[in-house]
């Protein structure tokens, strides 16, 4: 089942494995932070993770809703990971994937259909040609080569219901670029958590969660650290490893 | 010297003092927490406090810089205590005082001429007339009855230099707002910090400072908390107290 130097990894501890490869993709805590941070319908109702790579969020929030779950990924390999790792933790009924590029999902699935979208977006502006990180699979995932945030907020907000909740991670050096977009897109920003390495620290990782055409009120949740004393803090342990 | 209820209250310890009255004004944790967080120049300068009060922000900047500091206040009685506590401290030349009307202010001082522009403004809409406080020292005050988030910005923006800084403390839930308005004016967001009651609560003050013309890239920094364990945390007793 595994190809080439892939891993299957285990997910809270041994309740979901995970395939992942440190060549291809491997997930990031702050996707793990994302699918924490979201609000989601408990019982039913329908949730799309936009650039899902080998499908993390998805995986993560089948523990948390028995919602239908839809992620998105343009990379065939990563795709392909995640359909796998879904396959093996036996969650095909409520988590499918689909392979394509997240600006022909509004057309394709129709708007204003979906009750949550997230996206763990790639955060670094396209660099100079030199610079681009010579692994196509990272470098993707990583820089907006296939798709900026202007992308990710419009695409997100054409797929949300009056009401439905866009939730997002990203760097905090781009928060007032994201505001800007999800104002522009009729998101209304509502609730966010500043992620910190640790205490003293500046931030270097933003959640953030806005409402289709909802009321100008934003709350801001506790700080989150990351480490303390060198370990990962309670509130990140249940994260990975669950209760 | 002193009228009415007023009280001559301690600052940073012995070192400095300012009128007081419950009835008609008296400081908040806010002011100071702007005050130790705006960027100014330690040798010289110019610096603008819009919506001064009875002075509590020019009185604590003049503990951290050399710059000439002219506070700005609508009220008669509140522009009165602020001299005379300027007067009492004296410090008549570095800090001044003028009565007016923000609006008026750069077409009276000249536009694109200031270092440094700091603002506690009134935090709320204007309600309804029957919701309005009675005491209208403290309603003009809190209440945008005089004038809105819109007009301290562009006023604000207006006064800086190129590379000026502007520094606001407001409320988390209209950070949304506060940006918008900043980057309308060219005042982009480079500093925030997030002010908690105490950990595990929800942000309830907002400190951010822009760049005139800056270039997009904002910095979160550590989160400040106001008590710990029932007590000032050692951070805020520095700054009510001095170290």
């Amino acid at each position: 089942m595994l190809k080439g130097d892939e891993r299957l990894d285990y997910l809270l501890a041994e309740n979901l494995r995970i395939i992942q490869s440190p060549s291809v993709f491997s997930f990031s805590i702050d996707a793990v932070l994302l699918a924490n941070f979201v609000h989601v319908p408990i019982q039913k109702g329908n949730i799309i993770d936009l650039c899902s790579g080998n499908g993390i969020v998805p995986l993560l929030l089948s523990k948390r809703t028995n919602a239908d779950i839809l992620g998105i990924e343009i990379q065939e390999r990563l795709y392909d990971m995640a359909v796998r790792s879904v396959e093996y933790n036996g969650l095909n009924d409520r988590i499918q994937f689909l392979k394509g590029d997240i600006k022909e999902i509004p057309a394709l699935l129709g708007r204003g259909k979906h009750d949550v979208v997230t996206c763990n977006p790639p955060y670094f502006k396209t660099p100079q040609k030199e610079q681009i990180n010579p692994n196509e699979y990272l470098a993707i995932a990583r820089h907006e080569l296939l798709c900026t945030l202007e992308d990710v907020i419009s695409v997100t907000a054409a797929l949300l219901k009056q009401g439905g909740k866009a939730a997002f991670v990203h760097r905090p050096g781009r928060l007032i670029e994201i505001v800007t977009l999800m104002k522009k897109y009729q998101l209304e920003p509502k609730k966010m958590r500043l992620v910190y390495p640790r205490m003293g620290k500046e931030a270097n990782i933003l959640l953030i969660e806005g409402i289709k055409n909802g009321k100008p009120d934003l709350r801001v949740l506790p700080p989150l650290y990351i480490f303390e004393e060198g370990n990962y803090t309670e509130e990140v342990q249940e994260m990975l490893y669950g209760k």
